[in-house]
C-alpha cells in the first residue's frame, strides 16, 4: 500500500488550514492510500535545535527523539505532504523547526563525496506538495516579499536535498475568499491527495 | 541612558555568531549604553504559537508571559539588533518564533484606521539591526533563494509594522572564511553596538 506522509501545524481544528489537511487526507484514503497525519502542534514538538541537536547535525546523526520517529516515518512515504499557514511571510516557528530537526544529514539526505551537493535518503518519496494559506496577496509575497516558499523552502532546502516532483498549492487572500473558492481549494487538495504515486 | 537590546539564538557559546553578538554588545557598553540581552535559547522562550497566542493576536493582546516581558523590554530600546544564524535560507525556528510572538497587534504595532497599514508602537525605538551568519555565498542567497532576511523580514515584517532605519550585517560563507575576514566582521559587529541614536 503506497503511503502518504501529511506534516501539519495549525493550532485551530476550525481553521481552513485544518480543512486542507483533512480534504488531503480524505483524498489519499479514498485512493486506497495508508495516511499517516504528523500534527506537530497537537504532539507537542519541540521545533529548537538545541546544543545537542547541532552537534547531532555534524554527526549526522538526529538527537531528538521526535524528529527520530518523523524521519523514520517519512523514509516510508511515496507522497510528502506539508499543510500550514504563512505568517510575516514565512512559515511558522513550529514547521521551520521541523525542517532543521529532520533535514539531516545521514538521516534524510547524504552529502555528495565532493561535500558540497546533497542527495536524498528518503528512497520511497516520489513527491512533496506544499499546501499553504495566507492572507497577503499572490503577486506581493512573489515579487516584494521574497517568495521564500517557492525559493528558500523549495529551491533551497527540498530541491537542493535532492527530491524531486516537488508541487505548491498557495491559498492567498483566504480571509476575503468566496465560498467557492474555499469550495474549490478543498477540491484541489483532495486530489492532490488522492494522486498516486 | 540610552537604551539597546540583543535579541539572539545561537545555542553555541562558541559559535561566531555568539562572538558577534557579544562583540555589539560590548561596544554598546562602551558607549554608555545601557544593555539588555535577550538569549532566547538561554531564556528557553517556547517559539510555538498555540492556540491561545493566535486568539491573544485577534484580540490584540499577547498571551505567553515570557513574549509580555519581551514586549515591555523592547518598548525602552532605542536600537534593537538581532544576531542569528541563517539555517535552510531562513531564520531558526527560534528567531522566528520571537517574531510571531512579539510582533504583536496591540502590543508593539498597531493597525492604522482603515485596518490594512500599520504602525509602530515602540515609540523609543531609532534603528534596528540584524546581524547574520551564513555558509551560502551572496550572490546565491540573494537571487536564487529569495533573500529571506532582507525581503520577509526586513520589508515583509519590520517596514510593514512601521518601523524605519533597519540595517542588516549579513556574514557570508563563515565556514571557510579567513581570520582577518572574521575580525572584521566582528569590528563591524562592535561599531553597530556602539552607534549612538
Amino acid at each position: 500500500m503506497s503511503k502518504t506522509v501529511i506534516v501539519t501545524c495549525h493550532p485551530y481544528a476550525g481553521s481552513f488550514c485544518h480543512a486542507l489537511m483533512v480534504a488531503a487526507a480524505q483524498g489519499a484514503k479514498n485512493s486506497g492510500q495508508d495516511v499517516d497525519v504528523i500534527d506537530l502542534e497537537a504532539e507537542q514538538f519541540d521545533p529548537v535545535m538545541h546544543s545537542a541537536d547541532l552537534i547531532g547535525f555534524l554527526k549526522h546523526q538526529a538527537q531528538d527523539e521526535q524528529a527520530r520517529d518523523y524521519i523514520r516515518r517519512l523514509q516510508d512515504a511515496e507522497h510528502l505532504i506539508l499543510v500550514f499557514p504563512i505568517w510575516w511571510e514565512l512559515m511558522p516557528a513550529m514547521m521551520k523547526g521541523f525542517i532543521d530537526k529532520v533535514i539531516f544529514p545521514g538521516e534524510t539526505f547524504d552529502y555528495t563525496a565532493n561535500g558540497t551537493g546533497m542527495r536524498s535518503r528518503l528512497n520511497h518519496l516520489q513527491a512533496t506538495t506544499i499546501i499553504t494559506t495566507m492572507n497577503t496577496p499572490k503577486a506581493l509575497y512573489r515579487w516584494a516579499f521574497g517568495n521564500a516558499i517557492q525559493r528558500a523552502l523549495i529551491r533551497g532546502t527540498f530541491k537542493k536535498m535532492g527530491l524531486k516532483h516537488i508541487q505548491w498549492l498557495s491559498c492567498n487572500m483566504v480571509k476575503t475568499s468566496t465560498d467557492a473558492k474555499r469550495q474549490a481549494w478543498l477540491q484541489q487538495a483532495t486530489q492532490i491527495g488522492a494522486r498516486q504515486h
